[in-house]
């Protein structure tokens, strides 16, 4: 397996109280590192893709350890060492009724003090053969939405494919523009795109009333952004902290064509649920190029997995996620 | 918000197996400070009410770290420092069709050195709005079910509004009397209760043979306790160790009412889910003065989320409360 | 309670990650000890009875380890202090719909290091009343088959009553022999007997075309094996990694008799369920001479206790499993 | 004991590595929460004083942990809540030869937007009888400085006592302004002072050129600074990571005095030594007004006990400080 | 080794703090079972002698769990099931300077309501060769004395040696009796005592005035307790509580004999390290019964290895106590 | 910094109790991945050299965590993925008195299947500096001392920088032949060792009779081995499990030179110190290409920091041992 992936994004340390306990009472604080585009890199690199992984961290230990970390799973970071703080965030689980919890402290961190002009975009797409990247980025500031077009400009012209997951999060977007003022011309770059519904106004800037036909929904982005090949979503529901159902629909520019579902009786840890189903939508294209349906259950079935995973990487390999595909083991201990 | 409310009851060690782990393969306890009375004080202090709770601790240092933890929360704790011992349980939480395990180590307690006279009841009620008791403490001795009597005398006659949630533990009762010789004097003087049907006759010495209406059961009780105005009780069904759902209901003098059911499919801790509900009742019944069913709702859901939080207390703030009231979140992260 | 029981076979360390972390990402390792038939003399100690288990260990503080632990139950460990190594099993606990999973490293252990000859049936059945095996002990290396028949010749000479559980495990049956060339030897020998139908013509070497009427497969067996009382099988349906329903089905010579069915909706640990249900099962019949229904309720408990009990041992006793057998109770903290 | 201490400061949440782990090798971090004045404050309060503590906290649950640490050993805390982000530091222990360090991650915290006129200090310090301050605030900010000078002119008007601990952190200073620009003109409000010899020029602006005589010295800046009457320092000797020997010395106005010195030979956690030293100082000064000696020799031991107690805030009570001081129990078990 | 050992007392359960955590910031706490005579019994069981423990026991977890324990070394424990509770003491390990504290809970415990009568001592000793027990027991109640004089009357008769620990703790003598009321009519039937001076008047009533040589006192014990024929005493010296030196010294009847002197570092718990020399010196006696010299030399560096090692009970066995005594190997891994 | 290096050898898992528990006493471990060679890898890698490692590991996860672990410090693993098993190590760390324990459990290990011819040595070694080995890897089989020879063959005709560590462990050379019957064929082809006076005869066949002047004894080394450019040492005295000093010696061909003496007062782990001893020479050598003392320095700073490190790998930086080189900052934190 030979592709080579570029994905562009922010690493950010994790904290999370162990035991379902809460941030107020604990004391003492679970390490890992993680954000959406990292997430999507450390999984393609546990399926046997050579990936590269671009971003910024701060001259000191947290840095080092979140490149390690990258390392580790064969993921090549390419860092710039310059500011001075490694973006966190707190992550309280939640348990049944009880929602789980984000508390961002990202401002001010080596990845925001990114300037355009200091990647060189040309030699790292030079012999890749797809760049991702995620609306967090442009979230962050006009800066890093900047960098994310001029990355695209170059992959566009080097002929990468290029994928995008929306990754809408309100309380991010704070420095004065609206998604829908900048993500629209990011996006017409884009080949394989993940989105829902709900974000076509919000982020993608068009109206479509009180359609729900997802068909016709995608169809509509597609008008807009031609150059979309595959627009893919992901759906919870009977959902509360610690059970739910996914599933996942796929439009591959003829037809949509919707997965198995799976109820997941009892979550482990549900961030980086939606990198999972990228990656394995990545890997799923790339495997079976005429087969959006094998493409489409590969990274559904990634993403359940992840949910039984503790930390934002998927950890599951490729032969476990073909393995839930075919037909799950029915909770039969593997001897 | 200036209600100052003032509880009185036993504050012990509660000392679990961490992980599921039974109590005989464990070699590590993990440690929380509870008790009915202590329960509610902590969360009322949570909820934005400023708090007295009366106790009596040991001069040592678990006696201290059970006012530290109190006082953590915003609780006054008033304590007497006498006795030598703090009263300990050790809780084995269940799981599945393994029911949760309570071994009591309290006798000999500080607490139950506690003589009538010992604690200044008109000066502390001074001010005051609300006195908050037990029927824990009257189960432990006759001298303390006699120091009941002489606080709920005394706020009485300083118009407190009183509230008593009948906690009937079958096994504390050792004393030489039953539950019906000693409760129905001191709650006589309650204006708000928490009980359930089975505990008519043998703690209110209330024979309703095999009355299965509520409203009927509730009226039945006013009739023998004219100055109840509020009676509440909750119920669990479809329950193992691991899930189930609760509800509860009403009766305001005027009809019965009966809340939302929540069905809580992953249990972190039980204990203290009837504290969280006296407590939320009490908030409620405060705040929504004409508006009992809002009461009721409150405390409904500040019961169920006390089911995801691990220890006695319920740590749901105000605001997670109502969230949930208004309708879940369907388990997404709030970021 | 005077009988006193023989087992033997293997022990093992477990080494599991904690809080469902994967191996790849954990940093510490649970240690627990365990063994198919191991797990069964504890069970039996738990339960009262005099148990003698018979195995290997190396001189070393792991062997130790190990003979601490079956003593720590009562039982009195009969061990050959020879090799170098304890057999290991790495053992990674599943969640919804993600397998768990056993790395077994037990090649050249201690146990496989027994030869014919090295241990005195005779004066170790003297006086005892029953002998139990299992299918694990034959499938590691045909020196350990024969010894397991050079056991069964003096067990069934000194009138001992024999149990066996066929343990199918396909990846251990490696030195060059087939089950069905080995077990029905030693299953001959036996009285009691758990297996499952699928396990007819690979273990048994009874092939029953499709037969899925389980009285006409059980009395199938019992033409071959006319010595054999009572032939037992478990069922597990509606199962992920994290929640199953168990029950279980008994033939008696003259019918078959089922069991309830307990929905077990949140496993701590599902290792050693099978040995639960036989210790179980042994303790059923010992009890209710002539009442099989009993026997296999008390069995199917057992196991379904064991599912909420971290560790491979089965540390519910008598009382809890009868309990559970006589109704559930719906989940409420027995104070 | 009814003296009511007013304190000022940052409170940050520390994190730290568990069991001599470095940064780069854990996954998980001990929590918790200290900063020079929130120590003094917090081991004023165990000294039984009555004491606020003025900061500023975020919106979230990590500030609310933060006051309910504080709260806990029943300080008063007074917190603006406003802002993004509590302050942060990593603290990997040392250990021999291998030195501790501190990674900061404390600016844009909310105690930094604070601003003057926010905080209203006539009321704060009305019956109040001592103020306490650190160089760190001014070290922080411009606007910080001056809040500090807007505290020390109400607080000298109101008559309160005031000291001050100089320490000076290089890294901290980075705001554009020197120390001896900013820090003389607070000093000359002071009446106790701790500080050491090499802080003289750099922070006082006072240059000793070689002067070696601590009494010299001393008296040098009770020259400039005529309002100290106390001016302590503290002296860590054959030291690594694990241990040294500490020992103090105190100008009062008249003579020098040197304490005791004690061997550490086991540091369990050296960060807040200083603080604990200031707090037994303030407690010695106010218990023994005559007795400087006794007051220095109480500050030292307090500091000496706080090297071997975790985390920054020092859990020793008055009687274990005083039992230190009357002759060490030579490690006996006190039962 | 046929040897077969009696000891007698009570099982406690102890509750620590980890990682020199204080009691008041702990939220869990480590557990281990130990008491003075049980220590012993679980080093001599370890040692490879048979060993029998009388005591008594709540019928609970806890009780169970105690009793596994001491399965768990070989110790056949020999107790009552009776009373409610386990006696319980938190010890808080100390470090350097400050100075590990005991606080007991171990009123009304189990233990506390054995009655004379209630052992049949005569079985008990049949075939035994040694009976030990301690001053813990007479020092709990009146009836617990009683019962140490019936054991010691039958021990006697039967021939058994018998051996004694003095182990004064002046805060459990509060029955009313002084030790010295009661413990010479027990010692009076010993022929192996350890003791120190300090407790000559105090609990043997043998006023000795200024008297330091040790080879005096033991003279004078020995002309009041004829029977007396080995006396030992530890010493511990330069200590704090992080390290010491300790050494010890035995009198056998013709001479004084002192043993090397071991420095100890790094405590790691030095609870039970008095035990540790008991149960060495009754090794040593039992194995070099004409070298007294080589016994206390075994019991010395018995005791200094439990120093090392976490617990009550001391972990070493005999070949790690003969390789110290024969010359440390320098810290050197033994591979 | 270019420099290319190889090192080849097994990679074990080590499984250590925590918190100074014995191996009989704990019930979890600790993981950590480590190995004569590997250490010295991931040193090199942290140093900022280009490093890869040659090995072979099982197709299971704990192989891949192995390889997980080298690839977070940038080592590039080259790793034939055969076999069965991963070696296991478990290791008691000592304290004080108690020597440290090992129990390999390292037979038939993945790594023992490697034959000859199965690494293509040629192109490995192709644009490296410098190849690394141990005595470790011919001790563990005829086959494996044989690969080391091939690759040695190699090595030398493509001009590498040959370094050895004579690693003996008595107890792993079990396969039929003596030290000195397979070294000195192997020692003969390289440039820098590392070996004590007391392998002389054992290791390399060279009897010294009593000579102790180690500048004798190394010339008479590179008089049998004249290939021999560097001869190093290193020394522990005063030494117990917990502290003890450290020093080194080394011979350039020209004169013995030493190094200072470092005394380490509270060991965190001993494990990898020689290892990490060897990483610094090769780092010094090729950075003071004249200054054999400054390499000198620079290994036994960075062997000191080491035993201030959990695990096998030394994760001191450059820049902190160049700072220990320098003069230690007296256990200053870091700020």
């Amino acid at each position: 397996m030979s592709k080579r992936i570029v994905t562009f994004g922010e690493i950010l340390l994790r904290l999370s109280p162990p035991n379902h306990l809460r941030i107020t009472q604990t004391n003492s604080l679970e390490m890992y590192f993680g954000g959406a585009e990292a997430n999507v890199a450390a999984s393609l690199s546990k399926f046997g893709y050579r990936n590269q992984f671009v971003t910024a961290i701060p001259p000191n230990e947290l840095g080092e350890s979140a490149l390690s970390m990258l390392r580790s799973f064969g993921v090549e970071p390419l860092a710039k060492i310059q500011g001075t703080r490694l973006g966190v965030y707190y992550f309280e689980h939640g348990a049944s009724e009880r929602p789980g919890k984000v508390i961002y402290d990202r401002e001010n961190s080596s990845f925001s003090t990114l300037k355009k002009g200091m990647i060189d975009w040309t030699s790292l797409f030079d012999g890749a053969d797809w760049f991702h990247w995620s609306g967090i980025t442009p979230s962050l500031s006009l800066e890093l939405a900047a960098i994310c077009e001029e990355a695209l400009l170059v992959a566009t012209k080097m002929g990468l494919t290029i994928s995008a997951d929306l990754n809408y999060r309100p309380t991010l977007w704070n420095y004065g523009k609206k998604p829908n003022e900048i993500m629209p011309n990011l996006i017409q770059h884009c080949d394989v795109l993940i989105g829902g519904s709900d974000e076509s106004e919000i982020v993608l800037g068009i109206n479509l009333k009180e359609e729900k036909d997802e068909e016709l929904i995608f169809k509509s982005w597609n008008t807009v952004f031609p150059k979309l090949k595959i627009i893919a979503s992901t759906k919870r529901f009977n959902a509360n902290a610690s059970s739910n159902s996914v599933s996942a629909s796929i439009w591959n520019g003829s037809e949509i064509l919707s997965s198995k579902s799976y109820h997941i009786s009892h979550i482990i840890d549900r961030i980086g649920a939606g990198d999972a189903f990228m990656a394995g939508l990545i890997y799923g294209l790339l495997e079976w190029t005429n087969d959006t349906q094998s493409a489409l259950e590969f990274a559904t079935a990634a993403s359940c997995l992840k949910h039984s995973i503790a930390g934002d990487i998927n950890l599951a390999t490729v032969s476990e996620i073909k393995s839930l595909m075919m037909g799950s083991g029915g909770g039969r201990v593997s001897r």
